[in-house]
């Protein structure tokens, strides 16, 4: 029935040779690859407005500079990540690249921060995903966590299905909501340049605020950098482009920066000009998208599509996080079942961990997307400093042409995304203290994986000059309880491997059982000699165990093997295991983790 | 850990030697096998008044006739048993006496009814000594369900720990309940005639009431039955009883129906001539304590004493229905686990069973001791009408000197119980029809269970004309994913056994992987065959399970037995199991379930 299920939800299993890719071109891989850096525009302005409300309304004009330094940082970043692409052709993600320059450590820093990075891609983006529906319609505002976690469902299902990449399907949402954007901005910047518009800003812009303080001008500038989340991600998936990648690749990642830039400043901007201020029951998009338009079809259309955007940035992390968990695992950091593919060839022990932990972050943190984007932002500028700093590293020790240059564009890339780092550690502190436990915490348990895999190759290597354990004998010793057709089906196994001596072993209660059970064997003339123990606490297993000792003792020192097997009569129907003693059960149970006997069950099935 | 907190609980195991029984005496016994009985005044009257509130209070005249009719009862009842002590001096539980006179089935009917009613007795009597308790401390009154299920779990450890019937300490309760009742009923009266007290009766006796009907008065009556809930404890009990057992247990109880008969009547006339109304928040005991000594000690020790026998009274459900699941077991109508004595020498098993259909059924009716109640009496009166039948026959059959008293008592209390039965049946449907349904249900169970274990019994039978699957020799396959010493481990092993062939078989995934495994193996120069299954879909269990269905096929032919050695590496600490790929436990537990293969592992323990 389980089988069942699962196949109704995943689909049939698919066969190894069914696996294969299709290279996208630039108008695709754009689409595709950039739905979470896009994404972030939808969450990124408000959280500027968010900061400097601590304030009062008065302060947002500050919205504004701030705006522009993000752009600065937009702009170093996509350069920075321009020279990453035709470094590395493979792909270069922040655990490679930092691997690589700046040794494990580092590198391991950068791949638990993106192991944690990717399950807040998923539940930050689903969780705004959910705050544009319930904008849309406030009725479902109480349903947000179960909303939520229900989305993050139908995506894990959907990635154990196995989504195309390369699923033409997907492109067209990102397309819409640029265009939703875009049709946005046209429409508030038109009716401000024909005066239909009238100016309901806070403040005006070089308007004095009592009580802003530089700390709380970085605040707002490292909320503000949670735009930015998710424009590694064209960097990551080099091999995916047409010939020539590296190329297409670099003009397409451009082609985001400058998207991103527009429909970021267009946001900003609007924001201030019309005078909204950030609530937590509606987004500040709905907001201007109610005050240009009412809400009608247009409004529902923008809502539509950055929903639609966002939960498709969450997918970004079903992409992203299975493929660093498989480079993970391959250099044993991490159990070695990530590394296996799933009946529909997705390493599915990646795509479900992801979709339990994300799941467990959106019920811990109520689905509210703005406690868990400082996490995130965190998350994601770590990485960025170290594969900037690695290029740094590169660059001074290859020195190919024009490498001067190229270490100038990653060094300010690094520094920036430092101070970001140090920014978020200094004012988010409160926000942000989890990562720093749990960061060393993922750490060490990659240091202990990968300690325990190497200890095992090591114990596991076969070598001629100490082959193991000589067996020069077998003893054969089997538990019965009675004179049945069990027994003597036992009893004829154990004869037919010809072991050196086999020896019945029964558990009497008293004294009175023992004597009856003798006579019975004796008479049975079997041939095969039965030890009676005794059981004052009506225990099997123990007496058994002991007996079991003395003989292994023994067979050790002639170097024997000892054999357990077990007589089991198997009911035809499962629910008539209960009403047996499961003696045997218990005795294997009990018996499989000695460490020199071998146990085995030795089946009898009954017909009715 | 499990089994520290299990020491903790219920003790040190006990030796078999140790189960010891200590006869008891008249006045001991008494104490300890009326508990269940004299406990039922607790909510026998209170029941009638119940029954009689559906018209009005003015018909609470009628409860001195019913309760009448009642003490009639009683005493047929008390005679009947009497009776069936001195012909089964063993102990004449309703299962026995039935089975024996009446044939099997009415005797499973019989046993069906009491397993449910002692499951009653557990619910009844603590939700009852629940109520006691809420009704002196109002503040606990919205825990019920909590209380009561808490008292069941003390129970159920106490009698895993094993309380002695025979303990003293239990004999104190009983008494000092009867003390306090007494002295209700004594001051009740002394009142009365002394002409301190003023009737405040709802109306007088023989007052018309509009709406009385006959089927209320005989649900009133049947109500009111509930009073007469374990009687027959004595009965089954005989072989506990100092010689010599049957008279000491007849005059026991006699004294017990006397006692109960006393506090009956009290309370039933008290409760009418003090016009107590019952409530679902305070019981009728604790009104008249109130009204007659105000909430001093007097009245908490009233309180106490009841709630104490209540739940002695639910003890001794648990005393009998282990035993009377021993019986069952031992006539294979139930699982044969309920006859292993567990470490502290009780029918562990029956005694988890009892407490935990007592607190689903505590649960379920939400502690309401009214609404279990009438399921609790009928449970009661079908074996009580099922005995004194059995009984009947047992005189028609053997006619002893004196036979013809003997039956028209036995006739009386026979008729008597099963007017009872209709009565409830009438009167009570809406509460009792899951009898109905729950009954014929368990004994169908009783005969699956006991066609299972003939068949089976059966099946197991060793007979010399046809002896079981003669074995001729013996091919062992070895599933193996590399050149380890775990396989070389399993290898050796396989080789001690000296079978006629060993087959070792890898699953590869791609032709490249086979290739590079077949060519490592080939240098290994084991001798032993490797036969490669190639796997699509990426499963090691189909491939591996479709070529054992060939080489088994094959053996079946020569009478061959196929083993499979499956080599398993056990990592030193329990957590490390989840680094490493579970296959060998998904072969095992794929292939424990084959008829005619035996499958081994075999363990290779790491070291580090």
């Amino acid at each position: 029935m389980v089988s069942t299920l699962k196949r109704l939800l995943i689909g049939r299993p698919l066969k190894s040779t069914e696996l294969g890719e299709q290279k996208l071109n630039k108008r695709k891989a754009l689409a595709i690859l950039s739905s979470d850096a896009l994404s972030s525009v939808a969450y990124g302005p408000e959280q500027i407005l968010i900061a400097l409300l601590a304030i009062g309304s008065a302060a947002f004009w500050y919205s504004i500079p701030i705006g522009i330094g993000v752009l600065i940082l937009l702009t170093a970043l996509i350069l920075s990540y321009r020279q990453i692409i035709f470094a590395y052709p493979y792909g270069g993600g922040a655990y490679i690249v930092s691997k690589g320059n700046l040794g494990v450590k580092p590198g391991l820093v950068a791949g638990a921060s993106l192991l944690v990075d990717y399950i807040l891609t998923v539940a930050v983006s689903v969780s705004a995903g959910t705050d544009a529906l319930t904008s849309a319609f406030p009725s479902l505002h109480g349903h947000t966590v179960i909303i939520a976690v229900f989305f993050v469902i139908i995506l894990t299902i959907l990635n154990l299905r196995g989504v195309r990449e390369s699923a033409t399907i997907l492109a067209y949402p990102v397309y819409l909501f640029v265009a939703a954007l875009v049709m946005l901005i046209v429409a508030g910047l038109f009716n401000i340049l024909t005066g239909h518009a009238v100016p309901v800003t806070h403040s005006a812009i070089g308007t004095p605020i009592a009580g802003i303080s530089l700390f709380l001008l970085l605040k707002a500038f490292a909320s503000g950098c949670s735009a930015l989340t998710g424009v590694e991600a064209i960097s990551n998936a080099i091999p995916n482009f047409k010939d020539p990648a590296p190329s297409n690749a670099a003009k397409t990642l451009i082609a985001m920066g400058v998207i991103l830039g527009i429909l970021f400043s267009g946001i900003v901007f609007l924001a201030y000009y019309y005078g909204i201020t950030p609530s937590t029951e509606v987004t500040v998009v709905s907001q201007l998208g109610e005050t240009l338009f009412g809400r009608n079809v247009i409004y529902y259309f923008i809502q539509g599509t950055t929903a639609l955007i966002l939960i498709l940035a969450a997918n970004t992390g079903y992409s992203a996080f299975p493929l660093l968990a498989v480079n993970l695992a391959k250099d044993k950091f991490i159990p070695r079942m990530f590394t296996i593919r799933g009946d529909r060839l997705g390493y599915s022990n990646g795509i479900l961990f992801l979709g339990f932990f994300s799941i467990l972050l959106i019920v811990a943190f109520s689905g509210q997307t703005s406690r868990l984007i400082p996490l995130y932002a965190i998350g994601v500028f770590i990485p960025f400093t170290l594969s900037q700093t690695g290029m740094i590293v590169k660059w001074m020790r290859e020195r190919p042409k024009g490498w001067i240059s190229k270490l100038i564009i990653n060094s300010i890339g690094a520094l920036i995304s430092f101070i970001v780092v140090v920014m978020f550690l200094l004012t988010k502190f409160s926000q942000i203290w989890p990562i720093l436990i749990f960061l060393p915490l993922i750490i060490w348990f990659f240091y202990k994986i990968y300690m325990h895999y190497m200890a095992v190759a090591d114990q596991l290597r076969v070598s001629l000059a100490e082959p193991t354990f000589p067996i020069k004998g077998n003893i054969i010793i089997i538990p019965v309880s009675g004179v049945t057709r069990v027994v003597e089906n036992a009893l004829n196994y154990a004869r037919s491997l010809s072991p050196n001596q086999i020896i019945a072993v029964t558990i009497a209660f008293d004294k009175e059982e023992e004597k009856r059970f003798e006579e019975k064997w004796e008479k049975w003339h079997t041939g095969i000699r039965l030890v009676t123990l005794f059981s004052l606490h009506r225990s099997i297993v123990q007496p058994l165990s002991k007996f079991i000792d003395v003989i292994e003792h023994k067979a050790l020192d002639n170097k024997y093997q000892v054999t357990v097997l077990i007589p089991e009569f198997i009911p035809r129907k499962g629910w008539q295991h209960i009403l047996h003693n499961q003696s045997s059960l218990l005795i294997r149970s009990f018996l499989l983790n000695r460490k020199n006997v071998v146990v085995a069950t030795i089946p009898y099935h009954l017909q009715k």
